[in-house]
């Protein structure tokens, strides 16, 4: 199983690849995730987005949406690009109104201190539920797409999946909306 | 100043008026306040929604959407219901995901309890901020509704004109957002 | 498995038993939950405390502390009263700072509803994660009390045993301190 | 006013004075506030601790405690670490068993980007409230504590002696805990 973090942005955020792998051993990086869901009309999550992609090594995993957010960059611009990049531009997030996440994944290179993983890098990720009106389209590093019911995104088969702890955080984003099994 | 709950849905519920009247002097009532807000594509709030809605003594006061929870009905079934009644049925709220109230507001007959009033009963209010993404208009006991900035909404002339303590409501929604001025 | 809620209250708040039945057919009801844990220096949940009761009709299960909210009383007032009833005087709960319960259960007659059941009512619980700093001792309706890991609390042997759908509003309890695993 | 950070831990965090400028010019840097607080038997708080603090440049200014986390460190490790800094070993936090934040605020260098401002920085720091058990002593950069009533809180003079826009994140604080005034 892979332990990546879809996302690295190491060309981008005006630092070269080498300053961004220092920077990486010195200070934890500020993430967002975005975990992708469908609500019904009184609000009630009924569907969830798995994404699927590849990770530099070329293993696949299910993820999140999920990215570094930029110097200068606000919480709430890093992820609109980043729902923007891996679910299009017709995606419709309805971004929260409150700015607190529903929890906070701190991601370590030691697999054993959180449960959290990237062996790059300390990652301070907040860790948001977006409703999505809009149509899903997997673009960029996203290979694939699933809607999945809360009860089957819970599912052994579904969480081994996942990489870098990235399962729990799902099980946390449905238990925030009340729908966890 | 007034501090009436504009909606008591006593003729609904399944109890008369007198069996209503019985009833909350020996128990709290379930209730909940809903502020309507407008947002922008990155999910911050731009506008808030102010009701003017009068009382059954005649008074005029500002307020939040607000009422019973009735027997069998969930939470968002009666979100639903109280914000199409006030604000008719093209407002097209978007409901939270998350059950979780920004506040739980307690509204007691004694004025120095809480800060919340209602002189005829004890009811506990479950709050929510909630975008709207279409028309507004004010219907049934609701007179106008007014959209003003989170600044303008925290003014001393705004919050003067509120009843029952839902000012403070007002600002606890604002804090909630990230907007509290 | 049981359905009933530990705490009716029902020779307490003011009503006659015919009269809170009545109610209960008419209105819905306000009641708290609290899960008690015990937290490490740093915060983190280390212990969930799961109570064993004993229901009216002779069968026992687990829960947590829950009970009425009585005419007059705070939430917080509420939440203390009754986990001084279920953990003894000793208990030193740390009643949450924030009003905001981490998720609202809807106890519905119907079990298909929402997950959460109670033959008797229509109730709404709002449901708090409550470390304690003291001795917890079982008391009154209380036959049981054990502590357990979040591992633990979430095994399906520990699941089953618990009645009206509280195994999942322990899930989302673990799931707001970031402990679900 | 002065509008520095309190804590920037320069000589920590395994970087050099000059490392740390070069990388605040190129990523957010993940940060901690933590807002003390005294709270009454049944959680609500009652009083607030405004720190005060000399800035580098020799102004002084009210803060909450606050300061940078440093790579490998938990973000429940850096806040005992910070509020241990400011407020001396005996001062007994009661770190939040939720490890989502209050609200966050994203500090820059541009004041009128969130009204959050360091004009040495973009940083993002998740905002706690603390309720305090001990004694809290003004200690290292920290030159004075005092407690105040949420009301003397929100008022125009002490608003006025915060730096960085930090009075807002203490209304928000008390937003939260439903005792803004």
């Amino acid at each position: 199983m892979s332990t990546w973090m879809p996302d690295t942005d190491s060309r981008a955020g005006w630092l070269s690849d080498d300053e961004i792998r220092s920077v990486r051993a010195h200070l934890p990086v500020v993430y967002i995730d975005a975990v992708p869901v469908r609500v019904d009309g009184k609000g009630t999550v009924t569907e969830v987005g798995l994404l699927l992609a590849q990770a530099p090594d070329g293993t696949v995993a299910r993820t999140t949406v999920s990215g570094r957010v930029l110097y200068g960059e606000t919480l709430r611009e890093s992820l609109l690009r980043h729902i923007e990049k891996d679910l299009g531009s017709l995606a419709l997030p309805r971004i929260p109104a409150s700015p607190s996440p529903f929890t906070v994944a701190e991601y370590f290179p030691d697999v054993t201190r959180t449960g959290y993983h990237d062996p790059r890098q300390h990652a301070v990720s907040l860790a948001f539920l977006v409703p999505m009106d809009g149509d899903c389209v997997p673009s960029q590093s996203a290979i694939d797409l699933a809607w999945v019911t809360p009860t089957e995104a819970v599912g052994h088969d579904v969480a081994d999946a996942f990489a870098g702890g990235r399962d729990r955080l799902l099980r946390l984003a449905l238990a925030h909306a009340g729908v966890l099994p």
